[in-house]
């Protein structure tokens, strides 16, 4: 599909720099509209990062579970993690994954990637398929307590239809992993 | 699947407000870890979304084209739009759907919902499934430039596939649909 997006486009005329913190850059960003016209934007600069749809010997899909205090709960997803300033987004996700579950992936693949919410913040996050795991553990962040999870693809999707899976990056790697099985 | 999360709880010792503006209301959170240290986290609160997967009298999906600034480029995502406050859900999806693409519903079902980016922002976005359209064209926000497209349900499955929908709500939303409707 040709990029038609020119007469969309809005031009930065100013960003100010609202708060620098660990996770969250916020920008308070003015632009020219289309017509001329100019507004306010506000915007999260994100380093972007990575979740893993990781399948063990007996084909189990590995769910985490984790307190988000944004959500004032724990939910369940799929392994994930921020980039590193300067790491790979393959790189990110073998290490990721050893440090929420305690497998290295034999054998990873791009399964594309997804804008968290372009609305407001820059997040890319790369999706991978992860097999032929081997146990190999590294130490996981210091303030981050995780619960491993393992279910059959088949319950995972009604999980999703139940919305206990409810993840946005979770809902998206299953169902595009579920898609590229049935593909095959 | 029962909720085991007690021993994964944070409890909110401090919240303090770091930006209050239009879309995003940012804190810096201290809480206490499950094994009583303590931690920070950044978070947004935001008032929560919908996005609606519509379906026109030929069996054609509804996307729109739309400049996103904190990506810096165009993407092509389903129509969508931010809750106001007090503003029920299902209205919301009839008044975005009529802002940005003309259409208004005439059959509106719930397809689940997403929270966007759970380790940093509260959004969740309420999905659903529109069809039965009629005309019925709304104002759209004055700062907002769209351009409407129409694409069978195998295309938009192809578009994700080569990564030309990148956008995490459309690309649930569409796996959803296209899994509801296998199901039948």
């Amino acid at each position: 599909m040709p990029d038609s997006a020119d007469n969309l486009t809005e031009n930065t005329l100013n960003s100010e720099l609202i708060y620098d913190g660990r996770i969250v850059h916020l920008y308070k960003e003015t632009v020219r509209l289309p017509n001329a016209q100019t507004a306010t934007r506000e915007v999260i600069r994100h380093n972007g990062a990575v979740a893993i749809v990781a399948f063990d010997a007996d084909d189990q899909l590995l769910l985490v579970r984790q307190y988000r205090q944004a959500v004032r709960r724990a939910l369940l997803e799929i392994p994930a993690g921020t980039l590193e300033p300067g790491e790979a987004p393959f790189d990110c996700a073998v290490r990721e994954l050893q440090e929420e579950t305690g497998y290295k992936p034999g054998q990873l693949l791009p399964l594309g990637g997804i804008y968290t919410a372009p609305g407001y913040t820059s997040e890319f996050i790369h999706l991978f398929l992860a097999t032929a795991l081997s146990e190999s553990r590294l130490a996981q962040d210091a303030d981050e307590f995780i619960e491993l999870l393992r279910v059959p693809l088949p319950e995972a999707l009604r999980l999703i239809a139940s919305g206990e899976i409810a993840d946005g990056k979770s809902v998206s790697g299953i169902l595009l992993a579920q898609a590229r099985r049935t593909a095959v």
